[in-house]
């Protein structure tokens, strides 16, 4: 069942006229970023997506991933295959830096390849995706001879990679970890200890497997900054470089059975059994963290892409239904027909809710990796820094919202199938349990909200905030208060009164009382920053002067504010109101 | 893993305190209902749940039930045995009238038994929960032979009931039922047709089943005016009474693979595989609707119930794990120690959203049982009908929004256990797909929302409604806008207004635009209405006397307005706003 098709326009509206490729594409790192070649990608991505992805979902989800006896794991029918044609198509080096072998593209251009993929198979991106992750870690932190011995292979996707935190003990709280590395006389490492919940730890598509592995040194201080990264390549690369060696003392020791991503194997990965596992210290000793933090964005960021990419799949699957399956009779139908579920108000209304509100995520995760390529690249060294305290904001922003909207509107789409969307062969069950694990991992929502309110809010004592609300302002002025998107002004007016509001009042709490207001406060900057978008989008179809975008994009963005952002100022009691409560609301209540 | 304890306090404070269970014992109907005697109902029962019900909730989602080859039902160990002391116990006959051999019960009290073996093992409460559906079917419509022949069987539960409504081209719409009945020269009837997503259809716990059918006479009108109601044995009673027979032409052709409630069978029942099954009309030909609606409120309270108790589960679950697990240093704690995570204000957020959400959803279906009470039953007509506009209209309420709210909070149980809640052996993703089918089954949330603002709302031209909402104006006005609920009557008042204004707009709309904004308002009047419910608890708690629970419950009242009640006002909006766009965005956007 292979029911997915990209939407090419939606997306390249939002490259274009919510975020600004042409824009990124002045910037002299992305000089030779022709439109038309970014179109050739685009369509060419669309393709691989549908074609060769796509119909991998439902079996991914059927048959899982396996671990043999042997310690090795399994994937899925036709997982391999579609994998090498990945590598051979080169789609892992796309956004990579043309110096270590990548294709040079803004990460924006990145991030739209990356929602098709996704869609198409949420298990099977995710290998691509830690590969990525891998890859930037590596660019920033590694030595010249790490970098040349590594890249190359992983840009191409030859070898994978996977990020190593997680430990029983060590979830959230990073500071825990005890896997230890023990140096060698040679300036290598063995690692020994054992990290839970690793993606694609252990997997059949690729020759060789490059782990980084956080842990800690023999004299390494408690906590955080006692925290070392380290890369454990599955086989030991020998002497010829990028060919794979001698087999590491790194195995996978189990797989999670899970509610959702079946076909993504969840690794407990056991290092030393023996004498140690070989690694190499990447980065500073002890600098474990802030290297880790240097990659945080993109992988927050495109962890909340997944909630975009699969409400996407799911929206279509269930406008696909809502057409085909007739029931009961719609207002103002004739007497003599029952009418396609599509005609009845309050199935238009779950579908259009489901669009609207997966075009504001798609709009703020856009924003989002443009923020990052603005942050990273072009000359204007204000602009860059400016770009990067947006991006910073906006990434736990993206990641939470998104996800949570993510697994709200793929219930959604659940529901508009009926009877039929709680059976399995459905498929929309499956998109149901996928796409719950992503307000989990790679931080939890709360780990976002409290980053938003602990390390976000107070850039420059709440400036980076109150210049993103003004830059909404600006939208709300543009609209001008008349014409057909009156009504978004004017809840886009009072969104950013109460959200702003909020945002002072969380300025001038204590701690405790800005996390009890986390949450609350993490939807309201969110849902604005969505309609932001999803109204500058109405407004760029506007001014392109093409009349049936211009409604269409008008309605999105007026059924969005009625329907959502309408919510806004009502969560500002949620964000400055229970703070007492949840301190007092322990021995008997909680008990 | 049987972690579920009753919280009989709970449970009995909202009998007594939010619903009015010794005002209900006024009634002559009641009058030998004693309190102590419920208390050591709700004991024994309570006790019942925990030590033989609740064990079943793990090993049945995992073994799931199973179709033979020679079409019986397996269903998982130990069902058959909990089932067996079920029956040894009488619990079915518990708000059964005397006259039937039951226990002559309030329905609240037997909702509130129904929570505790629901959130036991909701895959095992389906079994029970159908046979009181068609017991109340026929103790209304059926024939004093029918009655006499197989409710004596039914109340005691070694018969077991089901409901078979629905068809592949007849869900929603029961109007497009095509199984047929053939009448025959003694009177009895001949059916052939297919029926899916039959709860309980077929299985192993009872000696015989009682189908209650739907379908159509030979000369049966089109539409919902034609059918009938029919009753077809899986065994044709011989002339000794309640004891099992013949075999009759009706087989489980197959079960759905489901998302979730594994334990419960879902079937595919053939009728009429030879010269069709052996069936009896219940009640008027072509009235199968009409005596479908008389047990519409039982239903579906009972399906908004378990949104109630999956919820309720899933916070115990939470709760245990937050107490347990210990990460990062929660704010004020010493410097040395991880906390526990309970100990997080972000998760403590989570877990207080839960309990007083719970605890307003429980207080909405408990007066709504207490409302069905005394629309049946006590001398004053006047009374009767009062109650029987309250049942009709908190019907949906309670089917609805409690559904939609346990899908949300057993997600949020899931958060709570980080990367553990994705796991499936920890039991919270269980839960996550046990409480998706509660917004499709008994009719669609959709289906409840219309029927809300089609045939509720306009009740009395929409006096129904006004009374209703100045009942809680008066809840308002007893909080006197001071003291440590002070918050709480300004949320609840501006939520009244804003509901108010819905309604008075709702009333003079047309009908598709009720129906665009009828999901939006049904939240708005049941948060409300729970809110109500939350708020009379804790007026009720102070005037007991107990400072603790006083406290306690102000807490919960406080933190749901402030968390749930605060966003009644932004959804005026989604009710007044969208019914153009809905209309309009049809060939593009929806294309």
């Amino acid at each position: 069942m292979s029911d997915y098709r990209v939407d090419l326009g939606e997306i390249s509206f939002n490259l274009r006229h919510v975020a600004d490729l042409d824009g990124l594409a002045k910037l002299e790192e992305f000089e030779y970023v022709e439109p038309d070649v970014v179109d050739q990608v685009l369509a060419e991505a669309a393709r691989f997506a549908e074609e060769v992805i796509a119909p991998l979902n439902r079996v991914g989800d059927t048959e899982g991933a396996r671990r043999l006896d042997d310690g090795s794991v399994a994937t899925p029918t036709g997982f391999r295959e579609a994998y090498d044609a990945y590598v051979q198509a080169g789609w892992g080096a796309l956004s990579i830096d043309p110096e270590y072998g990548g294709g040079g593209f803004p990460h924006l251009v990145g991030l739209a390849v990356e929602e098709m993929f996704t869609a198409a198979c949420m298990s099977w991106s995710l290998c691509p995706l830690l590969t990525q992750g891998a890859i930037n870690m590596l660019s920033a932190h590694g030595t010249e001879d790490q970098k040349a011995r590594y890249l190359p292979p992983m840009v191409t996707g030859r070898w994978t990679g996977t990020m190593n935190l997680t430990e029983p003990q060590a979830g959230s709280d990073l500071g825990a970890v005890a896997a230890r590395a023990l140096p060698q006389p040679d300036g290598s490492y063995r690692l020994v200890g054992t990290k839970i919940f690793i993606t694609y730890g252990e997997h059949d598509l690729a020759d060789n497997i490059v782990h980084l592995v956080l842990a800690r040194t023999p004299d390494a201080p408690p906590g955080t900054r006692g925290i070392s990264c380290f890369l454990v390549p599955k086989y030991l690369p020998d002497e010829h470089p990028s060919s794979a060696g001698v087999r590491n003392d790194v195995r996978c020791v189990s797989i999670e059975h899970k509610l959702g991503i079946h076909a993504s194997p969840t690794c407990v990965m056991a290092y030393g059994d023996g004498e140690g596992a070989v690694g190499f210290l990447v980065g500073e000793e002890n600098g474990g963290m802030r290297a880790m933090f240097t990659m945080m964005n993109h992988a927050r960021l495109s962890v909340g892409l997944e909630g975009v990419a699969i409400a996407e799949r799911s929206y279509q699957q269930a406008l696909a239904y809502a057409h085909e399956r007739r029931q009961g009779r719609a207002p103002g139908a004739p007497a003599t027909e029952s009418s396609a579920i599509i005609d009845h108000p309050d199935v238009r209304r779950m579908l259009l809710d489901m669009r609207s509100s997966t075009s504001a995520m798609r709009g703020l995760a856009y924003r989002n990796a443009e923020a990052i390529d603005r942050a990273g690249n072009g000359s204007d060294a204000e602009q860059r820094q400016a770009a990067g305290e947006q991006a910073a904001l906006l990434t736990p922003l993206t990641k939470a919202w998104a996800t949570d909207m993510g697994c709200e509107l793929v219930s959604v789409g659940l529901q508009v199938h009926g009877g039929m969307g709680f059976i399995e062969e459905t498929g929309s069950a499956q998109h149901y349990r996928d796409a719950r694990i992503a307000p989990i991992y790679e931080g939890t929502n709360g780990i976002q909200s409290a980053d938003l309110v602990g390390r976000k809010l107070t850039m420059r004592d709440g400036g980076a905030v109150r210049d993103h609300l003004a830059h909404i302002e600006a939208t709300v002025e543009a609209l001008d208060g008349t014409g057909e998107l009156a009504s978004v002004g004017r809840h886009l007016e009072a969104a950013l009164q109460a959200t702003g509001e909020a945002s002072e009042w969380l300025l001038a709490a204590g701690l405790a009382q800005r996390l009890a207001g986390a949450d609350a406060y993490l939807k309201m900057l969110a849902i604005t920053t969505g309609a932001a978008a999803l109204t500058d989008g109405a407004l760029a179809a506007t001014r392109l002067g093409d009349p049936d975008a211009a409604a269409d994009r008008a309605v999105l963005a007026r059924f969005f504010a009625a329907n959502r952002l309408s919510g806004v100022p009502g969560l500002l009691a949620a964000v400055t109101e229970p703070a007492d409560d949840l301190a007092a609301a322990t021995q008997r209540i909680l008990a």
